[in-house]
């Protein structure tokens, strides 16, 4: 028999944040039988009421003891709390797919996005990582070209929503918003500086090479994903007083020339990427308009004039969905497609990946 | 005797405009005796009342027959308009200090930011362009590096604020975002897409290599002030929902390695620069402190983990002041000081500039 997603137990810790609510909206979108679902989180929200298509699930706590029985644990919490419970999932038998940074470049965990490196969950040890949400939609258009011509330099400077942080920031936004159009001054509190009608170039805490672990993880993390170690890569991480969908404007080296259109047909092939690139109809990616939305966004897709070799876009992608909820439900389809809900180190030295 | 800026007879084309109210707000700090002011602008403003040091000034019509007596004239409007008056004000014998694209490119007409190449002032045949004002940030950041170390490449991503397109598109971002707080839909007239709680990859036209207008004047803007035809150059150029102050994500490539810190020393020392760069205390210059200010502030300055001669950092400056009304106003001081109030276009040969 085969097994599919609604035969499995899933828990969801973290239900009530942004990226578990939105995980909840994407499984009712997706799948006509629902899996069996626990839904955890802090203490706080104990007995809080979701309806997910049509049922009603009641909030229990998160703790070390919440997973037996479960086949998938989904973590979308802080990484202290990762650290803590993941590994009692794992225990308990369930694989984790972990949301945050915790795990993510640790050299026995996957880090997946499967239209680039599904084939990573087969060497799982109990726990998939999902990248940052910055990493994710650039991964994804950068596959298919690095596929046919490898990439061998990336600089980005991107343009991050504030749900990237989480729920609170969202709320933070809105109230800033208005004290400021009402003359007032903005209270800070979830985000350290203004974000209303700001740009703040730093995201995360700074590193000693004067990145912040932002940039460091887009760095790390494409390199681990793609199986590129060697691409050089460079982000400048800004938010931006956006809700959701971050951006990027990214300059992609590869070994020898591309042209535009060859780039968009590539991309045009590739699954989960919609190229959206027709200046004559002022047609570009923006963030109110792919909020959403589950594929990732190319526009402005354009020959360096800065390098011979070189291709300048445009990337944007709903960071709740592609950049979090829906790449952890694309890797729990891609773990029963592959039958690969046991883990089964072995094949990881066959992949040669986590180089 | 010396002549000095209380002495001149000066126009004020655009009067009204985010960057005439600027300019006036300016000219009242800088100087203990303002000069004589001609405040012009469309039909649609003439009578209105302006308070400029303690005077008042009547908007008059701006037309051909207005620059009889006029020593300097600063056209900041339309470049249709532009190409229509700036000729009638050299005939008139006044300097023309022109904020538009009109004639920024032409050979015979110097484009300056003082800081970078005031000496090209001395061979102006009437007419001074100043640069976009997503251009001057940059030139003056990178002047001081590249006078000891030449700069090969850049690679910039902008994050430019509404007013860069004028007054009305301020007041549409305010009502933009109150509609959308209200949860009402946002209307969209200065500007052709929504801003509030947006960002839009596209300012100006899109040129037929993919690049807009705006990133290939970045591009050939910089070429020209900075002397230095041969620097290969990539700009991003995007709008942000942002009052006043445009800042840009810049990677620097140079002959030879340059450290962070030697950049910081170099552009510490340099008029018109505040590098605004501690990690520790987390302090990166962002448009709502840099908004009122003078300087080009510099900040996030790190080694490129890219390129081994690269640089990475982070440029703001309020596009009102330096990127378009103080930069005039400079360059009628480096008129003044460098008397030539009259036209020298043999100059121009010496100064080989304009390449």
């Amino acid at each position: 028999m085969t097994v599919s997603i609604k035969d499995l137990t899933i828990a969801v810790v973290g239900a009530t944040g942004a990226v578990g609510t939105e995980f909840f909206r994407i499984a009712e979108q997706r799948y006509a039988q629902l899996p069996k679902i626990k839904a955890l989180a802090s203490s706080r929200s104990v007995g809080k009421r979701l309806t997910v298509g049509g049922r009603e699930l009641v909030v229990a706590e998160a703790t070390e003891d919440s997973f037996a029985g479960v086949d998938i644990a989904f973590i979308g919490v802080t990484s202290e709390v990762s650290r803590r419970l993941a590994p009692a999932a794992v225990a308990a038998g369930a694989v984790v797919i972990d949301d945050g940074s915790a795990f993510r470049m640790q050299d026995e965990v996957p880090l997946v996005v499967p239209e680039v490196n599904g084939a990573d969950v087969e060497w799982h040890s109990g726990i998939i990582s999902i990248p940052n949400c910055s990493t994710t939609p650039l991964v994804v258009a950068a596959h298919p070209l690095h596929s046919v011509n490898p990439i061998v330099r990336i600089v980005a400077a991107t343009y991050q929503s504030v749900s990237g942080a989480g729920g609170a920031p969202m709320v933070e936004l809105r109230e800033q918003a208005q004290d400021v159009l009402d003359g007032k001054p903005a209270k800070t509190e979830a985000i350290s500086q203004q974000i209303a009608f700001n740009v703040i170039p730093r995201i995360d805490q700074f590193g000693e090479d004067g990145y912040t672990f932002e940039e460091q993880k887009m760095r790390q993390e494409t390199q681990k994903i793609m199986h590129a170690p060697t691409i050089r890569f460079s982000a400048t991480c800004v938010r931006v007083p956006v809700y959701v969908t971050h951006c990027a404007a990214v300059n992609l080296e590869f070994e020898s020339p591309m042209s535009p259109d060859e780039a968009r047909q590539l991309m045009r092939e590739m699954p989960g990427i919609t190229v959206l690139d027709d200046p004559a109809h002022d047609a570009y990616p923006m963030p109110w308009d792919v909020t959403g939305t589950d594929d990732v966004f190319v526009g402005r897709i354009r020959q360096d004039t800065s390098h011979p070799n070189g291709l300048v876009m445009w990337i944007a992608a709903d960071n709740l969905r592609k950049g979090a909820a829906l790449n952890s439900l694309q890797i729990a389809e891609e773990l029963v497609a592959r039958n690969c809900l046991k883990p089964d180190r072995a094949k990881r030295v066959k992949s040669g990946a986590g180089s």
